[in-house]
């Protein structure tokens, strides 16, 4: 019997930030699996700043978005996946779908974790927070660390992994809330709002001793008072520049970049495709580190994919909290 | 018995390009050299694009500029320093000085090698094109280069060493005349004057395959444009930044900087303090590649400290073709 699925399409490119007018739901209907083939029902989705450019180059209009999902095989004809199994995948924004089983792989179980895990610091955010910090950023224990967006998905893993290596540790992130989150319970040293004060100035206040790994989430004016900050032989690890993802071309301005010269700092733009090789080691710290406390998550969830669009609009304008995900069946 | 020497002050901070109106000349007086101490007649003084940034922050007012120049030892008192010795050191902009022998090294003799070539290809713009290009870069013999200011000091030896290594090398440089010279002499695959149309689509027309690895001496356009051509895992090693050099603060503005994250594209500052490890082999493949002519060079020579004002005035202006030299004695 077929299934009804509802999609999340891209129906235009984003003038600037996104509005819900630039997506439409629309219903499709899902086959029976045909031989080899599985029926996936997604659980949650993964709403991630990176789908912002994608957004204008990338993304097809007309069709459903594309992004993280960890779903349920709810029919199979393929032995490579028994009914009932979770697996993620990369077709979120979409109630159900039927695939020949490429893309998708088990989701592995974890004792004490719950699923919203696997897509925050046990999935993709916390494996580019560690790559990113430990292989990009090329961390030494007790060196002086600034994060952006600290209290976003990412920074909020990147930082309390900086602290497990003993390290001092900044954030800056968009609200006061947050702020006392990434000190009461991320356990930062210093953390500020970045709309209260220019970026350049709280961060030179805050980092008396200077930046020896700046962790970049943001690009713009953040890079730009990390570059003001950085210590001889500094690096910079460049996740994303959510600054720039609703301008035209996703353009970032930043002046001080000639700082790079006689600091000798070392910039590397990253993708978790740079370190893949340290999955296991990953996985194994990281389900340590949950299960004791050292690492604090928090989910933003929206539920039911009516809501999806509007958990976009809300994450490019900072309402999240930790990760922003669509929990769409239970 | 004291001698004179005339010295190049800087008495104002430029505001924009330099003019001559920055500097001024002194005249001092020289003394005996003391116990453990030699006087030094420099011969020649080196020129450097480095020196911009230096007069905004770091020269002092009213004193003589600092940088390279190699002298001749005309009265020692130290027997570390023979009379007659050749010494380089970092008393340039000056005609004579005393030392207790700190900071000056003894120049090597190479055969074939015209004492010129010491403050080029073997010297420090060679021996940072050399380290730059193979450590920071991390060069790959074959690859697509893109090197800036192509026809300076640095640009002209990197070009070159990118040719040895076999790689598609295109030069930007600021006269049709300095084209001709990297594509006639220097044997570089393609160059362009960088004035005479926007930089990123002469760049993306020359560079067909993209760039590999882009030896940056200019930042702003250059960098943008480069950036905008980057292949996936590219490095950008960033000897200086030009562009800024006369702008308050030494800024640049680059706006593609966010193409790093998905390029995978590492971006390093460096100085020749990054790979001090490679002088030997340095001089020893140098000294070579000079005397078979593989690695061509040029100089542009002022004669008289009288006019080193102007040499500076000219590097900055773009009027040099290869490493910009004042001759102070014979």
């Amino acid at each position: 019997m077929p299934v009804t699925s509802r999609e999340v399409h891209l129906v235009r490119r984003p003038d600037g930030a996104p509005v819900a007018e630039d997506f439409a739901m629309v219903m499709t209907e899902v086959p029976e699996p045909g031989a080899g083939e599985v029926r996936v029902r997604n659980l949650l989705m993964s709403v991630d700043p990176a789908m912002r450019p994608r957004m204008s180059v990338g993304q097809a209009l007309n069709e459903a978005m594309m992004g993280g999902a960890i779903g349920r095989v709810e029919a199979s004809r393929n032995p490579a996946f028994k009914e009932g199994a979770l697996v993620s995948n990369r077709f979120g924004f979409r109630e159900a779908f039927v695939s020949d089983g490429k893309g998708l792989s088990p989701v592995r179980d974890v004792a004490g974790v719950p699923l919203e895990a696997h897509m925050n610091a046990l999935g993709g955010p916390g494996f580019t927070a560690y790559g990113g910090l430990l292989r990009i950023g090329a961390l030494k224990d007790g060196e002086q660390v600034f994060v952006s967006t600290a209290a976003g998905a990412v920074g909020a893993v990147a930082s309390q992994i900086a602290k497990i290596k003993g390290c001092y540790v900044v954030g800056s992130t968009g609200s006061d809330d947050k702020v006392r989150w990434l000190k009461d319970v991320a356990g930062l040293d210093a953390a500020f709002n970045y709309k209260a004060a220019p970026v350049r100035q709280q961060l030179r206040e805050l980092a008396p001793k200077g930046v020896d790994v700046y962790f970049d989430n943001v690009g713009g004016d953040h890079l730009d008072a990390a570059l003001a900050s950085m210590n001889l032989l500094g690096r910079v690890a460049v996740c994303g520049m959510i600054s720039g993802y609703n301008e035209a071309g996703a353009r970032t301005n930043v002046r001080n970049l000639s700082n790079i010269i006689y600091g000798r700092i070392n910039l590397r733009g990253f993708t978790a495709a740079d370190f893949m090789d340290l999955r296991d080691e990953f996985q194994s710290n990281m389900a340590d580190w949950l299960r004791d406390g050292r690492v604090k998550t928090h989910e933003t969830v929206y539920r039911g994919i009516e809501n999806a669009a509007a958990a976009m609009v809300d994450l490019m304008a900072g309402a999240n909290l930790g990760k922003m995900l669509v929990r769409l069946a239970d």
